[in-house]
């Protein structure tokens, strides 16, 4: 089959790089706005042949989407225009809400099928991307009954082939959950780091004194802002609610602090603790050997 | 040199264990308030000998207080009763300002150095104590002038054995340093863990859609209650005031997100990824050599 990448970052490189090497794409076209992700993902072998928006669309059989989510929707819109009646196309954002919006009603709307690979690593462009970024991983397809059956099967195909197990969930379902589990956890990396950095103006003590526990907790800090400010704009609902819950939960520590009441902060504490039922969860699905074709599962 | 250990948990567990095999100790004598611990330590290696505080302050020549920081200024106290002129007493609690007060006009306040050695990890207890765990990291001694100069040589030198440059500091510096760098990413990971678990009642959910980034987020949320919420008592002015920072932060993202402020969000995310050279920073540090004998730093 022959796969499109528009957007050649971290994620787009990577689903190129094992797709090919599994045999399930048997050549890559690519294109990206930033001609420097052009380069370096030639010279990583991501893709074997550059590309236009047209040219994806007339050669392609599958274009998966790969952008900042911020332009995915008029760039799915051109390519849903630009494409055959058998092309399908996927996109691989963290929003799923806004996309699904803007085509709904579009004629050609049973091609696209909404999907997110939950993958990724704190760095972003073609340079990042690795083989096995998705391995036992899962993904999630948002919405597939406005999807062509077919389009649907293959998308499925596809991700068992990158080694994920796939999950259906309705958009915007999966937008509120994503807020929580997600996209909370990298504003509270960002503005761990901010707090940091305006106090500690001497780097140097911020080496000496801080663990590893630090780094570990604030190593999102490092995500991309072109990724993650539209992904915060076009979930700003969800987002912001989740940031309500968790501002109330960091009030109540306050007040437990500056009240001296050390029982309350034990058992917040404690309550937090069952955290690590979760971790053993998350740990666990990542050692599992994915399912060779996954069963959908209904949400 | 006979080594006194009080509370055996990792950190106790894990100094005993480096001290014995590098031959710092000729032997240890341990005590915990839990008998448990005692137990495993025992079966772990950590110690030759149980004994009761005035097993220890008879026959060791240096004891390491490792216990949570609410009851080690009371077990100080009663040790400089017990010990003799030649004992030597450190401790290596996270907090330093208010054990430093309990002993000021101690008349054997000379025998005490108060340290912190900044290593750790989210397991808590002598199961999880091991071999190494300080190598390459930072110790602090505090207020040195005010303990013996023999005192804080073999104290370096005990770190040194473990592997760990030290730096001096004061007591008050350490503790609002800390705050900021230690106690309060501690505070994000229980609060985003409380969060999460409050919404996502169904924790296979969370499994599915939780990616690496928010396993790294909130693998503090681990940490122990018996340890933490002490710290944050006897460390209240100082993680008050870095809560105070933190929630403004995240109010500032919280408006940007809700205006829709784009430009905003792109902007603080910006300059949250700076802190990508601190964290270059941690791990350099992490990978040099140790020095062989600590050179004192001023600060």
């Amino acid at each position: 089959m022959k796969i499109g990448i528009v957007g050649l970052g971290l994620i787009g490189g990577s689903v190129a790089l094992d797709l090919r090497q599994r045999g399930f794409a048997s050549s890559v076209i690519g294109t990206d706005s930033n001609p420097e992700h052009v380069r370096v993902a030639k010279q990583a072998g991501i893709l074997q042949e550059e590309g236009s928006l047209s040219d994806l669309a007339r050669g392609c059989d599958l274009i998966i989407l790969a952008t900042p989510v911020d332009v995915a929707p008029a760039i799915l819109l051109s390519l849903l225009e630009l494409a055959s009646d058998k092309t399908i196309i996927l996109d691989v954002g963290s929003t799923k809400e806004h996309i699904c919006q803007a085509v709904e009603k579009h004629p050609r709307r049973k091609q696209f099928v909404a999907c997110h690979p939950i993958a990724g690593t704190e760095n972003t462009g073609p340079g990042a991307a690795h083989h096995g970024l998705f391995d036992n991983k899962v993904n999630i397809i948002c919405n597939a009954a406005d999807s062509d059956a077919h389009a649907v099967e293959t998308a499925e195909e596809l991700f068992a082939c990158l080694k994920m197990e796939t999950v259906h969930m309705d958009a915007r379902a999966h937008d509120r959950h994503l807020a929580f589990v997600s996209h909370l956890s990298h504003i509270t990396s960002f503005a761990l780091g901010l707090t940091v950095l305006e106090i500690e103006k001497d780097e140097k003590s911020i080496f000496n004194l801080a663990g590893s526990g630090f780094a570990s907790t604030v190593r999102l800090a490092k995500s991309s802002p072109a990724m993650w400010a539209p992904i915060f704009r076009q979930n700003a609902g969800h987002v912001s609610e989740a940031l309500d819950a968790y501002i109330q939960q960091l009030l109540r520590f306050k007040e437990a602090i500056d009240q001296g009441m050390v029982t309350e902060t034990y058992d917040m504490i404690s309550r937090a603790n069952h955290v690590s039922r979760v971790l053993s969860g998350i740990e666990l699905k990542n050692k599992q050997n994915p399912p060779v074709k996954p069963a959908p599962t209904a949400e």
